[in-house]
C-alpha cells in the first residue's frame, strides 16, 4: 500500500497524505479524518524507507556481543532493549563470536540498513570500521573498553580482580589459580592485571597465581576442565578466582566429583554475579557488575549521540564492580593433594 | 555519499553504476573496476531504503521472545541469529514480556521497518495483529504454538510433562508438585496436561498433583520461593515436576537451605536442559528441548516463507523431548514434615 493509493481512496493529493503524516496541524480536521480513515481501511503503514532516502536513519540501534549465551551479556541485552523501546527503538542483535571478520562484516549490514548507532563489545579494538561508522554519521559506543575520541561504557575490571584476590588474600590464601576464558579479551586480561596487583601489594610474585585459560566461550562445561587441571596438575592450589561465574559454577561441579570440598579444600570467587550465584545450591562468592545500570546508561548516551551529532561531548564511563560474600570462600585448604576420588 | 557521486567520481553513468551493483556480468572488467574504485574512495554504502521503497523489505528478521533472560530464550535467538546471518539476514530482538500490548506495538514497528519475517512465541495467540502481517507480505512463523495456516515450530510439551511424571510415578511417588510460571502461558500449561496425563494413566486424580504457581518470569528466585510454599504448605509431596531448569535450580537451593535433601528427601525433575542442568553441583534431571534445532529449523522456515511468498506451503513442525536422567531424583521420600531447619 502507498502513500498514493492512500491519496485516491482518501480522494486528495499526495501532498495533503504527506501533511497528515508529517505536519498533522498544516491539515484541517476534517480533511485530517478523511486521510486517517482512509489509511485505516487500507492498512498503511509508514516505509522507514523514505526516511532512508532522506539521508535519515532507522530508528534501529545494533548491538555486537561477543556471545549472547554468556549471561553477563544477555542481562545487558535486556536491558538495552528494555532502553532502546522507551526510546522507540529497535534492537538488532549481533554476535561477534570473538571473530574479527564476523564483527567487521556486521559492522557493513548494520551502516547498510542505516541503523541510528551501535553499541560494540569489540573484539578488534583498533579496527578502523568504527571510525569509519562514526565518519558517516552513526552513532557509536564501546562497551568495556575504552577509546579516546568514542564514548564508552565500561567496568573497572582491575579493581574487580583486585577485590576477589584480596579477599583470598586476606583469608590466608597463598597459592591462587585463575581461571578464565582466553586472555585475549580485554576483560579477562583486565582481571588478571587486578590479581596480580593485589599479589604485588603482598610482596607476592606474579607466578603465586596459576592462570588456567580453558576455551573461548567462559561456559560451566569448560569449568569442569578446569577442575581437572587444577586436581592433576597444581596440587598446591588453594583457592581460585574465575573470570566469570559460569566457569565458577562448573570449577565448583567439578571439584565436588573429584571429592574436593568447597570451601574446605578450596575457595573459589566467581564474576558478574549472575542470577544462579545467588541461588545455587552452593551460592557464589563473587564480584557484581552492575549489568542493568550499564546497558541502560550505554544505550541512553548512543542515543544522545545520535540526535546531538557533533554538539555531543564523548564520555568514557566507568562503573566500579561489587564484592559480594557467600559461601564459597573460607579460611580452610586442603592439606594434600587428592585425585579422582568420587565425592558424591 | 550517493550513487551520484559514485557515477561522478568514476566518471560513467548512473545507469552504470546501478549495473554493477545489481548485474555485475552486463559491465566490462575495466568499467567495474573504475566503478568499485570509487566506491572504495567514497566509502559508499548500499542504502537498504532504496529497496524498502521499491516495495522490497529489509533483510532482517524479528523475532520477539517473552523474555529473553529465559535461557530457552537466549539458546533460542543465539541460533536463530546464527542461521540469519548466515543466510545474510540481521535479527531484530524483541522481548513482549508476556505483555499484549508490548507484543503488538513491536510488531507495528517491525513492520514499519519492513523486516522480512516474524519468528514469534506469542501472548496473544489469536492477535490478528498476525494475519494483518501476513496480509502485507511479512513472512510470520509462530513459536511453541500451532495455528491453522501459518508455519510453526514447537516441542511436545504435552510429552515432555507425561515423561518428567512417569519418572516419578516409576520410582514409587504418589504426592508431586508442579512448580510453575503462570498457566495462561501455553507451554507450561501443556506441560501441565501432559504430566495429568501421566497421573490418569494410573488411575491417579488430578490432585495428586499440587500446583504451585510462582511469579511471572520463571527464574531460580521465584523456585527459592516454591521452596518456602512446599516446605509450609505440602509436606505430602515427596517429588517435584518444574516448569523449567532455573524453577528447579532455586527450587532445588532453596530445599537444601530447609535441610531437606535433594533426591534423599524429595525429587525434583527440570524442564528444557539448561547449560548449568548439566554443570551444577548437584547434576539435574531434566527434559530437554531441542532448542538449537528448533531456532535453525525456524529461521529456515521463515526465510523460505519470504522468498517463495504464496508458493510456499504452511508447515506445523513438532520436535519430541528426550528425558535426561542425571542426579536429583531417587525412590528416597521425606517422611515426616520439616520446617525451616537451617540445613547448611
Amino acid at each position: 500500500m502507498t502513500i498514493k493509493e492512500v491519496a485516491a481512496a482518501a480522494e486528495v493529493s499526495v501532498g495533503t497524505v504527506s501533511n497528515v503524516l508529517n505536519r498533522p496541524n498544516a491539515v484541517s480536521d476534517e480533511t485530517r479524518l478523511k486521510v486517517l480513515d482512509a489509511i485505516d481501511r487500507l492498512g498503511f503503514v509508514r516505509n522507514a524507507g523514505a526516511s532512508l532516502l532522506r539521508g535519515g536513519r532507522a530508528r534501529t540501534i545494533g548491538l555486537i556481543t561477543l556471545d549472547i549465551r554468556n549471561p553477563f551479556f544477555t542481562e545487558l541485552a535486556r536491558s538495552v532493549e528494555h532502553t532502546a523501546r522507551e526510546a522507540g527503538y529497535l534492537l538488532v542483535l549481533c554476535n561477534s563470536d570473538e571473530n574479527r571478520t564476523q564483527e567487521k562484516r556486521y559492522l557493513e549490514l548494520l551502516e547498510e540498513q542505516r541503523v541510528n548507532g551501535v553499541l560494540i563489545s569489540p573484539v578488534n579494538e583498533r579496527d578502523n570500521t568504527l571510525q569509519w561508522l562514526r565518519d558517516r554519521g552513526t552513532a557509536v559506543v564501546l562497551l568495556g573498553h575504552d577509546r579516546r575520541s568514542f564514548c564508552s561504557v565500561r567496568v573497572d575490571d582491575v579493581s574487580g580482580g583486585e577485590l576477589a584476590a584480596d579477599h583470598l588474600l586476606d583469608l590466608g590464601h597463598r597459592r591462587l589459580a585463575f581461571v578464565t576464558a582466553p586472555l585475549t579479551i580485554a576483560a579477562y586480561n583486565s582481571r588478571l592485571t587486578g590479581v596480580r596487583r593485589a599479589l604485588a601489594r603482598r610482596g607476592l610474585p606474579d607466578d603465586a597465581c596459576e592462570v588456567v585459560e580453558v576455551g573461548s566461550l567462559g561456559t560451566a562445561a569448560e569449568g569442569r576442565v578446569a577442575s581437572d587441571i587444577l586436581v592433576d596438575d597444581h596440587p598446591e592450589v588453594t583457592a581460585a578466582v574465575c573470570g566469570n561465574d559460569l566457569l565458577a559454577l562448573g570449577l565448583i561441579a567439578g571439584l565436588l566429583r573429584h571429592g574436593i570440598r568447597v570451601p574446605g579444600d578450596i575457595s573459589v570467587v566467581g564474576y558478574d554475579d549472575i542470577e544462579l550465584a545467588e541461588h545455587s545450591s552452593l551460592p557464589l562468592t563473587t564480584i557484581r557488575q552492575p549489568k542493568q545500570e550499564l546497558g541502560r546508561v550505554a544505550t541512553n548516551l548512543l542515543i544522545e549521540e545520535g540526535q546531538r551529532g557533533a554538539a555531543h561531548a564523548h564520555q568514557q564511563i566507568v562503573f566500579q564492580p561489587e564484592f559480594v560474600l557467600r559461601d564459597t570462600t573460607a579460611a580452610g585448604r586442603r592439606s594434600a593433594p587428592r585425585r579422582r576420588t568420587e565425592g558424591r
